[in-house]
């Protein structure tokens, strides 16, 4: 790709979805802009356009065209900038990186989404829920440094993206990640050491408050 | 890959997940041994072992080794027997292309499963929801022979693959596909009569059966 291309993110600052378009971004040294979208106000005409079949945030308009869902987006931007590679360059590791960022994919954000829009006995099962994916992850990453061995990659990055929410999801389940997850959560304090994740990732405090406006526009307090 | 290669396919002859997975292999001229699952009954251990997280078929066994989750083998099989590319090859149609899996994988099963899993009003709203992702799909269809263009592609061998359960979606539904997506239907009519996808799907009338049977047991008659 020529040094002129014009990369450019519909954004919105707490989604998870959109930080690891930005985290991989950030990797590869890709200069980009981020345009942040009014989720509840109106819909831009540039979101609805380039988006047309889900409406939502994010999509990358690679020198205008677009690119949607955020791991179809991470794999996109690895294969079209391949220095530092993200994703493994054997098959089968990569077929297995894949089969992880499908999991966090359909389990993380729906879970805890489960725990902190919920009150009484529903939360106390999302919690449980939670950190069962807590310990799928655990033993995922085993001994590992990262989820990609030893260099940051893939998998690595579809998970940390969730991280700013997960004091939000220790908060309303009462838990602690650490004690459920010692090496996963060694491996949150790993990451966020990285530029380009500590750059990204939005402050978990702000993504809190964030949540308890949500819940009481909801009706949940 | 050598032409000693093992092959063997964690298998339930009704299922799309498995049918693409099949497909595939046929296209890309792979033996594989089929290894039927009693899904009613216990899982195997191989099953179990092969794929502890979802415990669901398609497995891919490749000497040995497990691949889970149907598009993931495809995409898998792509590139480990690079003949004949299902993926396109330019990473912009691409991640278009793994757009539309993904958007086929959320949509096409469970929501015709919500067809004929369902009676009375929630019947109706499902097929309105139904004859809607068949628009989607007219759509990104649009005037092209297959959706990876000129070739038989990712997208088609996803697609097709639930296309065995159609009859029963429109028998519960009171529709007819080609009434809604004419150029649609007309690209089912293409793809069966390839070799590979007609040796592997089942007969649909069999499809309408087990699923009239699955709602007997179920309850729901």
């Amino acid at each position: 790709m020529s040094k002129g291309d014009q990369v450019e993110i519909l954004d919105f600052w707490a989604s998870p979805f959109c930080a690891r378009v930005k985290i991989a971004l950030e990797e590869k040294g890709v200069k980009h802009v981020d345009s942040e979208e009014d989720l509840f106000g109106a819909k831009s005409e540039l979101l609805l356009k380039s988006n047309p079949i889900h409406q939502r945030v994010p999509v990358l308009l690679h020198n205008g065209k677009p690119i949607a869902e955020s791991a179809i987006i991470v794999s996109y931007i690895d294969e079209v900038w391949p220095s530092k590679s993200l994703l493994p360059t054997c098959a089968y590791d990569r077929a297995q990186a894949r089969f992880w960022v499908d999991y966090i994919d359909k389990k993380v954000f729906e879970t805890g989404r489960s725990v902190w829009a919920s009150n009484g006995e529903e939360r106390e099962v999302a919690t449980r829920d939670f950190i069962e994916v807590l310990k799928h992850l655990e033993e995922a990453l085993g001994e590992k440094e990262y989820f990609g061995g030893d260099g940051f990659g893939y998998v690595d990055i579809i998970a940390i993206s969730h991280s700013a929410w997960f004091f939000a999801y220790e908060k309303f389940g009462d838990f602690k990640i650490e004690d459920h997850s010692p090496k996963f959560s060694a491996w949150i304090k790993r990451c966020l050491q990285r530029e380009s994740v500590a750059k990204v990732l939005p402050d978990p405090e702000k993504v809190y408050q964030f949540v308890l406006h949500f819940r009481k526009m909801s009706g949940l307090d």
